[in-house]
């Protein structure tokens, strides 16, 4: 059996990558990925083989991918974050149904959910729902759908892709349908550039959210009904009956 | 300033930490955790002092940590998967307050979402909801909410705490709450001790998944509308229409 390795390698920067995916680009001959993520590791292993595609090329990416692996070339496809979340393992593994004999092992990587959050502090300390807000491949009225169920809910809410040159105005909509569930005084928070140059965090309610741009660089932390600001950090607590407890002096 | 780092280790293999958490654990003098995770990462660091704590005393643990980093030891709180996913980041940074001296960093690591899906396939590719049947700190009308909400928004879900020696029913209850907006064909899935020994994953109908009994180890995962089973994997698409273009003899 051919081996094929789809690699998630975190949000940015190369020690932010799990030892196992290290592991498996230092095993590798070809490492195949869009531009970017590609020159984040050359560094780390020089020697080795190198194949780039574009941004929208995800398929194009895979196929060179399945077939290199087929030839028995030890390959890995890289891509940011986590390889599942909205990421290439899903079409890898379709598109492995013409190379049967290729054999694929997902590595997962920390997704930006948990990289953006661990520098918020701890927003998805209970239930929570990620959402995309790109409606490239997903109709709008179906992001809605997720957006007003995860509202009603209570889940705590990460927005993936909040938006882009042609959907400016997207975050605001978002907000807007949040806001007809939860108060504007709701504690959210925004990550920029995780483990990249310019990383920075900021922490606000959900009103001021509304009103502010954000790019496609950017992750969403939209607090549940219990998110609290503790010390400048966005906290969720585990529980509902926690919130008694916290306020008693002997903790 | 002193620091205090709490560290996500990942799903249970010494290989899925990240490097940022092996480095941090390498810098520090003390590390404290719950004794399954001392003992995973003792063998990699032997120099190090140990405090282990039992399994429900996480205020506890927190504010020895607290305490010793307060002194100026460098000390890092471990916890499996992620930090902050139901994690102790949220109770330490709350604890912190009474610490004022001390800074916490939190250090990311792969939850069973992620380390999860992957051994699965890629359940992850769309939207998901992540929520835990453990009604410990959670009353149980609100886990219902949560089900209901995530089910009619068709997100892909991810439940932790599945079962217990309490509540050998709630994936059953979870389950009958699910089957009243998804059909029993959905696409499911199980995974047992990620990472550690004993590693297996099972991908079922969620109508078959009711009826199934799992352990306070397993991660489960149900499938969106369009997640699907792809040669042994389970495979939920990115968008909505892809489903047109992956049927196109092309592909």
């Amino acid at each position: 059996m051919k081996e094929l390795f789809i690699v998630g390698i975190g949000p940015g920067s190369f020690d932010q990558m799990t030892m196992e995916a290290g592991n498996v680009l230092q095993e590798c001959d070809l490492i195949i990925g869009y531009t970017v993520y590609v020159e984040l590791v050359k560094p780390f292993f020089p020697d080795k083989e190198y194949l780039t595609t574009g941004m929208r090329q995800e398929k194009e990416r895979c196929h060179i991918a399945l077939q290199e692996a087929e030839k028995g070339k030890r390959t890995a496809l890289i891509c940011s974050g986590d390889a599942g979340v909205y990421g290439m393992a899903g079409i890898l593994l379709e598109l492995r149904v013409d190379y049967p004999e290729v054999d694929i092992h997902v590595i997962p990587g920390v997704t930006a959910a948990l990289s953006g959050g661990a520098l918020l502090g701890a927003p998805l300390g209970h239930d929570f729902a990620v959402i995309s807000l790109s409606d490239l491949l997903t109709p709008w009225e179906k992001i809605e759908q997720r957006l007003k169920g995860a509202a009603i809910a209570d889940f705590v809410i990460c927005l993936y892709n909040p938006s882009s040159r042609q959907r400016k105005d997207y975050l605001q909509r978002a907000c807007d349908i949040l806001l007809k569930e939860r108060s504007g005084q709701t504690v959210c928070g925004y990550v920029r550039n995780i483990g990249r140059q310019g990383e920075s965090c900021q922490i606000l309610s959900l009103s001021k959210l509304r009103d502010t741009q954000v790019d496609m660089f950017t992750t969403v932390f939209i607090g549940n009904s219990q998110t609290k600001q503790v010390m400048g950090k966005m906290v969720t607590p585990r529980g509902y009956e926690r919130q008694v407890a916290v306020q008693c002096p002997q903790l």
